[in-house]
């Protein structure tokens, strides 16, 4: 099993921790430090030796920052994570703050006065991060100070950094040969007068030379940084131990590797202006340049925009990839309906049940991440992960939630099916169907070149508005090439920015949460197109093509609700779905589908 | 009549003119000089001393600018005049340049060197524009210098600034006394630390104080500018003529009257920071401020805002404005369905129809703008204004789209309405379906506080997207109260960033167009309100009340293409529009209206 249920929090050690924290400040003489949910990657899930604030506090939520002061210590959190903070942390050792009411700049400024120095690692805040809370500070005197890292001295057991080879990943997979990307991309950084980029991302560096690795759970990447050089070399700031006879070859002898212990060095070494990302950089890269005299010049990490438009061959291993999890999620679905009659199952039973139609592929290398299974007032809870402290029986009734996602190979699925366990309230029919119809919606947009995903936001939206609904959560996020399952830059919704481009793959994902009751969200992974003008049309459109096909439960639609071209639509969709998945099932699960995808 | 329909461009005088401001230049000292359309106001329309472009250069349309050099002089305008430019100037003198392909500040700097200055008038240019343009000069190493406009001195017979007396405006139809909002922006500037904020917006002097005035046509505004001070009393700077006993005993103590000649003095005589908004007041004005040593602010002009927001009593007299104008169109409607047949009539021959139906109400104060009545062909023109050169019969058969509105001292209405003039062609209808599609889909929309014009627009496209159709201008624009027909800061567009705030009014306008056969608009007027949270519904939503009642021609609509909701939508507001009409209307037209209204 890649996911686990048990709940590793250990609240009881907070208080010993901290005061050890508070030594260590008091001899450094700073007022207070800093320990962000974070590495040095902008790492969604991060190595266990990153792991400091969980370490700390006991806190394993997603994200979060501690802030320590010698009289007293916060844990922020947003909102998805208040009751979860609240029983992981011992709370006479630290107050929990509500990141989206509270900001931690404006909590050190009411407590931090003249010449208070406030310490924190370099590695694990950006430069923007820095500057605007270092202006913050300013307001009451204090200042900011790099510091190494002190949770690192006094945490004996602390695990060594992941030494997970890299591996090549497949130029017929990627389709682009890594050399072209650095030829195309080194091309951009001369016509700018950039000497070199550096590189912090580790799906960035993944991206530009074919490689995977397996540091993390769950994003298949390599925790390394990169160089790109104006003449289309790179050196890698790899430990060399992770490189192989095979991936040396593939990297060839334009990529050269130097052990981390002399990034400092390599970047010392540099001359004319290099490119740095302010949004996901350390600090600690743009400092060391600046020191050694080198000009910094904030640019955008240059791998970021051509990553998000995928290849023709990525978006064929993307379709490929969704069918066989298809498969999986149609077993799955043809199971959960003959066994959630019998009352017997849990929410853990059910994601292990999954995990195991996926694994059955024998194609599966990780999930994209936890399931997220939610029966009944869970599925209201938006980012709920089981635990067995939390798992709740299936009762026939409920309305069960499934968010899941596979790692292949050939590409990263993200799948939201919210299924009937038995008769369905009407209220929920009627919530699904307005859910529904703004997922049909996106899913048969049309659009002239140039919008973002803020502009096309509303229609997935509009129908729950008008009923007094909406959920508190994007549309859809972009979706790696077996990478991420989270990718920037593009995004639907109300911060989606970005123009839309061709090969850009989403998630279109609306949702409607009844808190205390049930949870509906609808999911599929869509690529944006260039669809052919239709008849009598006079411009071009942009479009999406659907990578997802598995069945949306029938017993939760009102077909009243629905328009001609929506009806039209799912029909098609199931009609479809039938048509390429069959082939790949067991016989069970095939009649299963027949019937499940028979028109509305 | 109101509008004309003579085009009084004088091309031929083109040359002559262009060589007396050359000799003046070249006695300045000078490379060049700017020559836009625009008053010192930003004004849409301009008074006649103001028409320094059209006088110079022939060219009349709404915005453009002539850049004159020594040896080269160009007329800038965008897409919508390509052809009036072409038309309108002596193009042995001047190049037509297209403004959206090429920026005048590109075009300069490919023709001017080191040490050429370019001459502007600082109370047509402002401080955000002029650093710009000053900004890509510097790469040429040219330099721009404020003059007093050489026009004026070569403009023999230019006629005087025009004097028309300042009105009070009724505080019953503004909802809210002067002194309450010079009060309520007065606090606001005492917590910002600002000293005055200098109002060079007539709109915003004219809702500030509640007056009205009639310098310019369309726009029933005094061409004056204000200071607003911190404690609330304000400095009118206008001509005394301008101003009976009446308007002064409106104005009352804390409103100070100095004329003109003294603006400048004024400013000087000023001490702590003062606003200027650097969007909208001529550079003269900070440029003033900072050589009298005093601190500018740069702030939005502080009325912009609140002005936007109607009061209570201002939506009141929006609705009896419509009902009132909405008659007048009944009428207008009814006379044209009855006309048409014959065959006889002319594009001016209906707008002089529709202006006299207007003026019949005794209530017509002035249009809104020049009536846009394109019939065929001509409505696929956005910007069509009929001259007598241009006029075209109205074939029977014909699309007519007629887009008009009137100033009535209780609200401005800006109305467009498309015609079948006998049996329409099936693509026309398909068109005109979908373009009422979007325009329902805007006046049912409900969505959470907080979002701007911007995330709604799409709702009205989508439809024309999926066909391959869509229209090159925004969907809808702010509307004044007896003000601007044209008023910011909401606006329903790609541009539309500004949230959306109960009591704005805009138009919703979509519109599809068929270059050299037909033009396809509907529009009504609506205004933002707070509707009660529908049954179930778990969230407040902001949405849009209707001001405009006036029938959609349902020869015009494939009812097939509607949804259930859309039909509903349409058949209610119909039997609203004559149950809100009827009694207004003469015989013939109420008997018109009832069959122009009957359910689908």
């Amino acid at each position: 099993m890649f996911q686990s249920f048990v709940a590793t929090t250990t609240p009881a050690t907070g208080a010993a921790r901290l005061a050890a924290l508070r030594t260590v400040l008091a001899e450094e003489g700073l007022a207070g430090f800093l320990v962000p949910r974070a590495d040095a990657h902008q790492g969604e899930t991060v190595a266990p030796r990153d792991e400091r604030l969980a370490w700390l506090t006991g806190f394993t939520g997603s994200a979060g920052t501690a802030v320590v002061l010698a009289e007293e210590a916060a844990v922020f959190a947003d909102g998805r994570y208040t009751l979860q903070v609240g029983d992981q942390i011992d709370t006479t050792a630290y107050s929990p703050v509500a990141s989206h009411k509270v900001k931690v700049a404006d909590w050190l400024a009411e407590r931090l006065g003249e010449g208070d120095v406030l310490g924190y690692d370099p590695w694990l805040h950006g430069a923007e991060e820095i500057a605007r809370l270092g202006e913050r500070l300013a307001d009451c005197g204090a200042t900011l100070r790099p510091i190494p890292n002190p949770i690192d001295r006094i945490w004996e057991d602390q695990p060594a950094p992941p030494q997970a080879p890299i591996v090549p990943y497949p130029e017929a997979l990627a389709g682009k040969s890594a050399a072209e990307k650095r030829a195309d991309l080194a091309a951009d950084l001369r016509e700018e007068g950039i000497a070199a980029a550096v590189l912090t991302l580790p799906d960035s560096i993944a991206w530009l030379l074919n490689i995977r690795g397996s540091d993390v759970e769950r994003r298949p990447i390599p925790l390394v940084f990169a160089l790109l050089h104006a003449d289309g070399t790179v050196t890698l700031i790899a430990d060399p131990a992770k490189i192989g006879e095979e991936p040396a070859d593939h990297l060839g002898p334009e990529v050269s590797v130097v052990p981390p212990d002399v990034f400092g060095a390599t970047l010392d070494a540099l001359s004319g202006p290099v490119a740095v990302d302010k949004a996901s950089a350390p600090i600690w890269v743009s400092d060391r340049l600046k020191d050694a005299g080198i000009d910094v010049v904030w640019r955008q990490d240059p791998c970021i925009l051509p990553k998000a438009s995928k290849t023709e061959a990525e978006i064929a291993g993307a379709r490929e990839a969704h069918l066989r999890d298809g498969a999986a999620m149609v077993e799955f679905l043809a199971w959960l309906d003959q066994a959630a009659p019998s009352g017997t199952l849990t929410e853990i039973s059910v994601v292990q049940q999954l995990e195991a139609f996926r694994r059955a592929t024998n194609a599966l290398r990780d999930l994209s991440f936890d399931t997220i299974c939610g029966a009944g007032p869970d599925g209201a809870i938006v980012h709920y992960r089981v635990t067995e402290a939390t798992d709740r029986p299936v009762t026939p009734g409920d309305i069960l939630l499934v968010d899941s996602g596979g790692q292949y190979l050939d590409g990263t699925t993200d799948i939201t099916r919210t299924v009937a366990t038995g008769p369905a309230p009407e209220d929920a029919i009627r919530a699904f169907t307005l859910v529904l119809k703004g997922m049909i919606a996106i899913s048969r947009a049309r659009w002239p070149e140039g919008l973002a995903g803020r502009d096309l936001d509303a229609l997935a939206r509009i129908n729950l508005w008008q009923a007094g609904f909406d959920y508190d959560h994007g549309t859809g996020h972009g979706v790696g090439a077996y990478l991420g399952t989270h990718e920037g830059p593009q995004s639907l919704s109300r911060r989606g920015e970005v123009a839309l481009a061709p090969g850009m793959i989403l998630s279109n994902e609306p949702g409607y949460y009844r808190e205390g009751a049930f949870g509906i969200r609808i999911e599929n992974l869509i690529v944006v197109t260039s669809p052919e003008v239709p008849p009598l049309g006079d411009r071009p459109m942009l479009g999406f093509e659907t990578l997802t096909y598995v069945p949306i439960d029938r017993r939760l639609i009102d077909t009243a609700l629905l328009t001609a071209e929506e009806r039209i639509w799912l029909d098609a969709y199931h009609a479809e779905t039938r048509a390429r998945l069959s082939s790949r099932l067991s016989d069970d699960a095939a009649d299963w589908l027949a019937q499940a995808t028979e028109p509305l």
